[in-house]
This record gives C-alpha cells, sequence and structure tokens, in this order.
C-alpha cells in the first residue's frame, strides 16, 4: 500500500488556513462562495490524506480549463430526469467536486427511504479523489461508491495503445475503531505519476507496470510514458484482463451510462481543447435498511479484526492494512500539525496567490 | 483470458438432454421441480461456456451436502425484510442458484420502477457462476451485478495465511453485436484450479500467483497449494492490495451486509460440517430510468468496436478481446455440437446416475 511520507524541503501550511485561502482562490475565479466552499473541502482533504497529486496542487490546471473557457466556473449541477432510486444529473461543465458532493448527498438521502439509491453524473470536470465522496457516506454510516472515468492512459490487455482510462473505484463504509474502511484505487497497476518518479529517480520499473509504444513490456520509466499503462493484474498470464475488465465496467456505469463520453474520445487530463466532459456515479447503500445498521459496523469491525491479527509475511513492513488506515493516519498528522506542501507545490500556489492578489499563508516547514 | 479449449478424451451430450437429466437428477434427491430445473439450468450453462469448474462436475458436492444433512434441497428462500430498493432475503440453506435467481429476478423487477434494486441473500450455498446472474439481467436490457463471498483461499496483502475468498464480481450488460459485455472475474490473481493443472503439468507458476505456507512466492504449484492465493495485481509492489481491497469489498457487501458468515469464519468450498451460510449480493441498474435503453446499448456497443480495432501488442494471439467473448463462443459451439465432458467428469455423473437410477445419457465424443 502506499506510504505517505511527508516532503522534506516545503512548506507547513494549517489545515484551516489553506482551506480559507483555497476557497477564496477559487471564488476570486467566479466561484460561488458555497461552491468554492465545496472545491476547497475536497482538495485540501486530499492534501491532508497525502495525496498531493490531487489536491491544490491541481488548482493551476483549474485555472486553465477556466481561462480557456472550457469550464465554468460558476455552474451548478441540474437534475435531467431518473427514477426514485437512480437520479440522472448533468454537472453543467462545472466544478466536479461540487456537482459530486450535491450527487452523493441527493444519493444518499434518496437511500434513507429506499435502502439503495445512485446518482450518475454526466457533463462533469475531474472530481479529485474519489475516496472523498465515499467517506462522507461512510461519515453519515452507510456504504458509499463513487465511480470516475478519466482520460485514456491504459492499454486493454492485447492492445498497443491507451484507450481506457485509469478509471478509479472508490468503496468506503463505516468501521468501528478502524474509522472506515476505505478502498480509493484506479484501476491501473499503479497511477502515471509513479512512473514519472522512477523516471526522475533513474530507477527500472517492474513488468507488470507499462508498455512502450511498441507494446512491449516497459522497464524503461521514458519508454512507459510513451506508451501506456497495464490495467490492474498486468499482463495477460497475471490477470490484467481482470483489472482491463474492471476499468471497462467504470467507465460503463460512468460516462456511457450517464451519457458522458467515454474510454477513447475523452480528451487528455485537464486539456483545454473541450470541455472534458467526465462522467461520474455514486452509490449509496444503507445498511440500516437490513437490521440494525450499528450491528454492520460491528461486524465489519470484527472481521477487520482478524485481518489485522494475521501472521504476516517474512518481509512484511508492518501487521495486515486496512484500505484507508495510512490515508487516515496522514490526515491526523495534517490536523495536529498542518499540511506539508513541497517545494514545487508551493511555488504554484504562490504564483496563484499573486496573481489573484490573495497571498499564500506561509509557514516554514 | 482463458481460452476454452474442449477436452479430447470425453464424451458429447447435447445441452438440452443434460438439462433434462441434470434436472431429473437434482429432483431425485429431494428438490422440487421448480427449484431443479433452476439448478440444472445455471449447472449446465457453466458447462456449456467452458467453465467445467462450476458446472455438473460439481454435482458430487452438492449430493454430499445433502446426505450429510448440512444443505436442504427442498428449501425455497424467504424475504426478511428490506426496503424497496434493498431486498432482504435468507437463502434457508437451500440451493443457491434458484436463491439467486429469485433474488436477481426480484432485484430486476424492482429497478423497473425505481432505476435500480439489489437483493442481499443470506444462508445460501455455492450458486455456481456469479456471471449467470449477471448475464440474466443483461438478457432483459439492463445492467447486472452479482457478487458473492466465497471459502478463504486468498492471503490478504503481507498476510502470510488464506483469511478472505476468491470473492468474485460478475458485471453484465447488453452490448448489440456483442451480445453481452460480461465481466465474471474471481478477484484472486487466479482460481486456485489453475495451480492443480499446474501441479498435474509439473510446471512451475507466475510470481503474482500464490505463496507458499512460509508466506514467500511460490513458484512450486505443489508449495502453492500448501499456502495462500495471491489477490488480483499479486504483490504489494504490483498493486495486490487492490485485489485484497475488492475482495473485502465483495465480502462486505454480500455476508457482512446481509448477516451471512464471511472472510476466515467461512467454511472450506463443500465442507460437509456445517451449512455454509454464504453471502450474495445482486445489483440491478435499468439504464431505461436515463433515457432510452437502447442508447445505452447503442453507446456501449460503438465503445467496445473501437476497442476491438485496436492495434494489438507484437505477441497477441488475436485481437483485443470482450469480456464474454470466448464464453459466449464455447456456448456457441455447445448449442451446436453437445456440451463436451471429460472423462473424470463423465465417470462422475455416470456414478450419480447409476445410484439414482438416471443413466447418464452417453453419446462417443
Amino acid at each position: 500500500m502506499p506510504v505517505y511520507a511527508d516532503p522534506t524541503d516545503g512548506l507547513v501550511v494549517p489545515v484551516k488556513l489553506l482551506l480559507t485561502w483555497t476557497a477564496g482562490l477559487v471564488e476570486s475565479w467566479g466561484a460561488p462562495p458555497d461552491i468554492a466552499a465545496d472545491v476547497a473541502e475536497v482538495l485540501v482533504a486530499s492534501d491532508a490524506r497525502g495525496i498531493a497529486s490531487h489536491g491544490t496542487a491541481r488548482l493551476p490546471n483549474y485555472l486553465a480549463l477556466i481561462d480557456a473557457g472550457v469550464m465554468d466556473p460558476a455552474a451548478r449541477p441540474r437534475r435531467v430526469g431518473g427514477r426514485p432510486a437512480l437520479l440522472h444529473w448533468d454537472g453543467m461543465n462545472g466544478w466536479g467536486h461540487h456537482a459530486g458532493k450535491v450527487a452523493v448527498d441527493a444519493a444518499s438521502e434518496a437511500s434513507r427511504e429506499l435502502g439503495m439509491a445512485a446518482s450518475v453524473v454526466r457533463g462533469s470536470n475531474h472530481f479529485g479523489i474519489a475516496g472523498w465522496y465515499a467517506l462522507r457516506v461512510a461519515a453519515q454510516g452507510r456504504i458509499g461508491i463513487a465511480l470516475s472515468n478519466t482520460s485514456p492512459l491504459v492499454a486493454p490487455t492485447r492492445a498497443r495503445e491507451p484507450l481506457i482510462g485509469t478509471n478509479p473505484i472508490a468503496i468506503a463504509a463505516p468501521a468501528g475503531r478502524f474509522g472506515a474502511f476505505c478502498l480509493d484505487m484506479a484501476t491501473s497497476t499503479i497511477p502515471r505519476g509513479r512512473i514519472e518518479v522512477a523516471a526522475r529517480r533513474g530507477e527500472l520499473l517492474p513488468v507488470g507496470w507499462a508498455i512502450d509504444a511498441a507494446g512491449r513490456p516497459a522497464r524503461d520509466p521514458e519508454a512507459a510514458l510513451g506508451g501506456a499503462l497495464h490495467p490492474l493484474g498486468g499482463e495477460e498470464a497475471t490477470g490484467g484482463h481482470k483489472g482491463y475488465g474492471l476499468s471497462l465496467a467504470v467507465d460503463m456505469l460512468t460516462g456511457v451510462l450517464g451519457g458522458a463520453t467515454f474510454g477513447p474520445n475523452i480528451i487528455g487530463l485537464f486539456s483545454t481543447e473541450a470541455p472534458s466532459d467526465l462522467g461520474q456515479t455514486f452509490i449509496v447503500i444503507d445498511p440500516g435498511a437490513l437490521g440494525d445498521a450499528g450491528e454492520f459496523e460491528r461486524r465489519l469491525e470484527g472481521y477487520l479484526e482478524q485481518l489485522v491479527a494475521a501472521p504476516t509475511v517474512p518481509d512484511a513492513p508492518g501487521r495486515v492494512l486496512i484500505h484507508g488506515e495510512p490515508e487516515a493516519e496522514a490526515e491526523r498528522r495534517s490536523a495536529e500539525r498542518g499540511v506539508v506542501i513541497d517545494a514545487v507545490h508551493a511555488a504554484r500556489l504562490r504564483e496563484l496567490g499573486e496573481r489573484a492578489g490573495l497571498p499564500f499563508p506561509e509557514t516554514e516547514a
């Protein structure tokens, strides 16, 4: 599982300060205050949980979309149809974070009476970490599932080119002393960012991460960056067709189902050539519909207790982990001490702050 | 993807004949005719689709459960609660195939009005191939998802022992000229049966399939059979924690949610020591709730057309495949020519037929 080591060359910013500053910045770009607050909440949660790739470091990318006129910073999502347990939304090409929050909350509310409900959103943009939406539902005592399609970076099994996205799956549920179980995974073996890191460090890649432009296994990170990611499972002999199927299923349940774009037709991540028109789906299940919701949580907690107590393999870096534990631990550290931001990330935020006349609140790390 | 080569040393039995004989056999064991017909339909579909491990070859295992008094061959599933979009069932320790059919049909019916619905079944037994239930929904023009927990054979990432199941995920949808998209996957890299085959053939295993009893990567099949399967993704460096998370999520949505047993507490596959008390969940989404259902199918078909037209990697055995294509092709062959059954499998059925006074209908391959 990923380990969230804090950068050593950056700044420390208290969570609240980063939230307020980010919300102010997003508001200065034309978002109404409530939408700006939602965007800030999701982006800063990502930073606080140690997933810097999906947090405030992406603010320049969002600004580029707004500047190019391909994303509407003031748009509000609109219900366009559906049935009681399957709500259909148009994100109206606004912030994915806000549309996602509105959509997941509506599904959660509908699940109270129906036991289960989903929201399917078309016309959306990058919505940050899928886990945020699933965890929001878990905090309400329910099971939350969040799915999104994304730009094509993954080669289907046997294909030589990237045709499908790293389409994430997040599933969260309340889990007693573990807080929440929260699986938040790309359906590729690793994210593209991991290969960029290996390239910077001059490391060789394991087989199963990526192929080169000719479709051969890529051990060289530069060759991999010119090729495509493997789906989860890697090569066909190790089950890569399953990860390919999961990626395709996510796309089917988001873009294809909701009438957004999908697969090879999705433009590049944060490309300013046109609106992204991503599809996102949120499914909520209320365990209280099948009895006492507390019983579900106690059963899950007991299950996880059994797993963490298991004897480990000889080279294990620690006990068996539960999905979401490393991120929750990072979030606790960030709450205590502030969010640690690396130098490149800090420079980006400083520049955005200067442009907007909202100086970035600095504290030395 | 798996390739379904027919066995060369067996028998050929017309599908209808195998169906009738199997239903008669199951009825002779105490199942009412309608239940026996459902069981036969699911088992023979598995044989016809080339998945011999989950078909009529398992009949002796079911009989052993009945003989030991740990499964009730006449039991009918019962609604025990839930809400309009989340139906709760008790399988009453009867045939999983029948309980699954009743439960998935009820969810599909509820989805007509609500857009989406699910059935959660506790107190069930092994229900054959998960894909059968998902495909049944796809044939109705909807998206079907079938999940089951299973006996612990997989070691969570970092654990040395098998604590979680190969918990399958099946997702199917109507797909125009492709018939249906049908992903039907265990959440382990490979099924245990693949290791048994390698053991018989004296082959070495790829890293990422299994660990030995000491928790080290197992290249030797015998060592792997004494150890545990890896979750999809294999080792931690290649994303095995994602497969572990998917397996856990399936268990959470089946056994933990429905109040069946789960994880390390599930007894061995077809063990006669106690009732299995498995959990199975069926989710149905009606694309017609979001517009014209035909549009969804056309979009999906168009997407799959893009994938199968992609240039392939140098060593590809053929074009990019769509999930469910090899099984559908096997099913067409079986319909034309009959189901091909290998010698060991045929001997088992002959013996069961003799015991029941229902001679197995033989035709030379």
